[in-house]
C-alpha cells in the first residue's frame, strides 16, 4: 500500500489529491512542521532531505512533486491524468509542473523559506519584499501562456490541475492581486469543488 | 526536425549532450545572454518565460530541462535513456531531475540571478554569501544519498547523468570543495569523456 508524508498548508496536497483522483488505496503520515518533526532522525530517514512530500511504495520512497504526481498517474493509467503514450503531450505536462516547482513554488518560498539563501534578516527581508513581484509575474505567464482552459492541458484534466490548485492557495498571501488573474483564478474555483478535492482537504483539516 | 536553442555555459548543455546522445537530426540557436538576446521580442515569441533552453518540434516548442529530456528520451527509445515502462524507475529519474532544476540549480542561481528575489544591492551580496553553503547542501546529499554509481540511477547511463554533469561544471565557481564529492567528481569525469558529451561542448564552445 502507498503512504503519503505531507504536512498541512504545503505542496503535498497535490500529491494528497492525484491520489483521491485515481481511487487509490493509501494511507497517510502527517509531518509537524511546528515542532520541525520533518527535521527529526526518523523522518530523516525517510527522505533524506527533510521534505514533505514523500511516498513510500512498495518498491522504494519517491519524493519530489511532479516525480510523483506522475509515478500516481502511470500506474493507474485508468484514470487518465497524464497522456504517457504522447510523448509530446506529456512533454507538455512535465514542462508545466518543471516550472511550479523550479520557478513558482521557489519565488513563493523567499517570503517563508528565505533563511535557505541568505543569512541575515535584512536580506531575508528584502527577499519577503519581492515576493508579491516575483509571484505575480509568474501567475501572469501562467494566464496569459500556459493555462490552456478550461484545464491546464485544455479539455483534459490531468496531474498539472492539482498542483496549480495547491501552489494557487496561497497567491493571496504571497501578494498577488487575484483580479490579475482572473483565468488562473476560476481555475482554481472548479478545481476545489472537485469530489478528490474536497476529501484530500477535509483529511489534511482534520 | 528540433531545434535546440541554447545559450553557452548554461543548462541547456544538458538537453544538447542528450540530443546527441540519441543520435537525433537536430538543429541549434545560440542566444547571447551578453546582448541580452533571451529578452528580445523575437526570442520571446519562441519562449515567452525569456530564459533558455527551449526545443521547437513539429509538435509545438517545449521548454524546462526535465521535460525536455524525457520528451527526447522517449521520442527515442531505443537510446534507452529512461525507463518509461517502468513506473517507479522513471519515477526515480524524474524525481532526481526535479531535484537538480528545483533546489540545486537553484541554490546556484542565488549567485549570479539573485535579482530575481531580491532588489538591493546588499540582500544580493547576502545571497551570493551562502551559496557555497547551499549548494554544498545539495551536492553532499547527492553525493550520499542519490548518486547509485557509476551512474546516477546505477548501472544504466540515464538522461539524470548528463544533466548532473551540466551543473556540475559550475561546482567550483559556486565555492565547493570538490574534495568533499569524489563520487560526485569522479561521475563528472566520466561524463565528460563521452563522445556525444565532447561534441556537444565543442558545438557551443566553436
Amino acid at each position: 500500500m502507498l503512504k503519503l508524508y505531507y504536512a498541512a498548508d504545503t505542496c503535498s496536497l497535490a500529491t494528497h489529491i492525484v491520489l483521491e483522483e485515481v481511487g487509490a488505496n493509501y494511507a497517510t503520515a502527517r509531518i509537524d512542521f511546528v515542532t520541525q518533526q520533518q527535521r527529526s532522525p526518523e523522518y530523516l530517514a525517510i527522505n533524506p532531505k527533510g521534505r514533505v512530500p514523500a511516498l513510500v511504495t512498495d518498491r522504494g520512497i519517491l519524493t519530489e512533486t511532479p516525480a510523483m504526481l506522475a509515478f500516481v498517474a502511470q500506474s493507474f493509467p485508468a484514470a487518465g491524468l497524464a497522456p504517457f503514450d504522447d510523448a509530446f503531450a506529456f512533454a507538455e505536462v512535465q514542462a508545466f509542473n518543471s516550472y511550479l516547482c523550479s520557478t513558482l513554488h521557489v519565488a513563493h518560498s523567499h517570503r517563508m523559506r528565505g533563511h535557505r539563501w541568505a543569512d541575515d534578516e535584512a536580506a531575508i527581508a528584502a527577499m519577503q519584499r519581492k515576493v508579491p513581484q516575483s509571484v505575480t509575474a509568474c501567475y501572469e505567464l501562467i494566464e496569459r501562456d500556459m493555462l490552456k482552459g478550461p484545464w491546464v492541458m485544455g479539455e483534459r484534466y490531468t496531474i498539472c490541475d492539482p498542483y496549480l490548485f495547491t501552489l494557487a492557495q496561497w497567491l493571496e498571501q504571497d501578494g498577488v492581486d487575484p483580479y490579475r488573474i482572473p483565468r488562473v483564478v476560476d481555475h482554481r474555483r472548479r478545481v476545489s469543488e472537485r469530489a478528490a478535492v474536497r476529501k484530500a482537504i477535509a483529511e489534511e483539516l482534520a
